[in-house]
């Protein structure tokens, strides 16, 4: 019923994850009421993200530099790496403020069930870090069956190397997210870390 | 923490509405991961949309031809137009199959108090429409006050014309429960009573 560009617009916010119909066809008014200034600028602020944001050459972060602010940072204790699954948890982390070592970002987490393999998530950039400098891993995965599969995949690959792997442990509740855990609970999480 | 480009379009986002900052993130990060083509297809779309939909010449809806369909089409019944709000509530209208007139769309209602006037809606270009043709005009504005203000507004214009101007039946949704509607509609549904 509506014009075929406006549906076509429709479908694409429709095809957005959490966008269901009625959003779609809101979202889709929104941006034909926008000026056109600002539509230009929504528009290049995702060609501006699409083009400079990358991952870390170290520690597979997303960055808009060849290495991410923690990885360029002298600040940070280089001899702990927190190995997490996504860029949206070393966020969650970095606002508790209770961590100031460096992360790795697996991008995702073992899952035989989906097809994913320890080859399809960054592991082996993580191996390849392991300097010996490097004295303890922090396995920050998720709480949840892929998320400990990961964790002892890992932990299991770095027993022979003379590194402490530990887990985050106490806080965060099985079957939740680090993303959205509160900032208290992801810090006790971290405090009460135990060597697996 | 993430890098400025993403943070600008999560920015961006969240800009939308309906979309808080959660929200916000999830849907940079899916457009972070969206192949490079899948994005050109979503931009590609808002740019076709904000190009080529514009006002119906005649009924104010929005169309990607110079005429929208219900203009254009000869089956339409000319002598009626129903006056709504919104291009959505046209859509509504339409899916229910019950009518064959012509529409007008006013893109709002008169509201004072957020400082929009008669002259700020379609109302003249209403006026403009009204040939010997057109018998009744049928108000279908929200039973709001700012709907019911315009429904008057428009009526009262019309009434020298020499045209019947009607009003939508107010009363409990079908399906609806008369011990949970509020007294308003209750009122309004026994005024409107009709014999059966």
């Amino acid at each position: 019923m509506y014009p075929v560009s406006l549906e076509e617009l429709i479908n694409e916010f429709e095809k957005l994850p959490g966008i269901g119909h009625k959003s779609a066809v809101r979202l889709a008014f929104h941006v034909m009421n926008m000026p056109e200034a600002k539509v230009e600028k929504f528009i290049g602020a995702i060609n501006k993200a699409k083009t400079n944001v990358h991952l870390c050459a170290k520690c597979q972060n997303l960055t808009d530099k060849p290495l991410c602010d923690v990885c360029a940072s002298e600040k940070r204790d280089r001899s702990t790496i927190c190995v997490m699954e996504s860029p949206k948890d070393v966020t969650a982390l970095e606002k508790t403020k209770e961590y100031n070592g460096l992360y790795h970002v697996l991008h995702g987490a073992i899952s035989p069930m989906d097809g994913i393999g320890p080859d399809d998530i960054k592991i082996k950039e993580l191996i390849s870090r392991l300097t010996p400098e490097v004295t303890e891993v922090i396995m920050a995965t998720n709480p949840t069956v892929e998320g400990e599969a990961t964790a002892m995949y890992i932990a299991r690959l770095l027993k022979g190397m003379g590194i402490t792997v530990t887990r985050i442990a106490h806080g965060i509740p099985v079957g939740g997210d680090i993303e959205f855990a509160d900032e208290v609970t992801l810090a006790r999480a971290m405090e009460g870390r135990r060597e697996i």
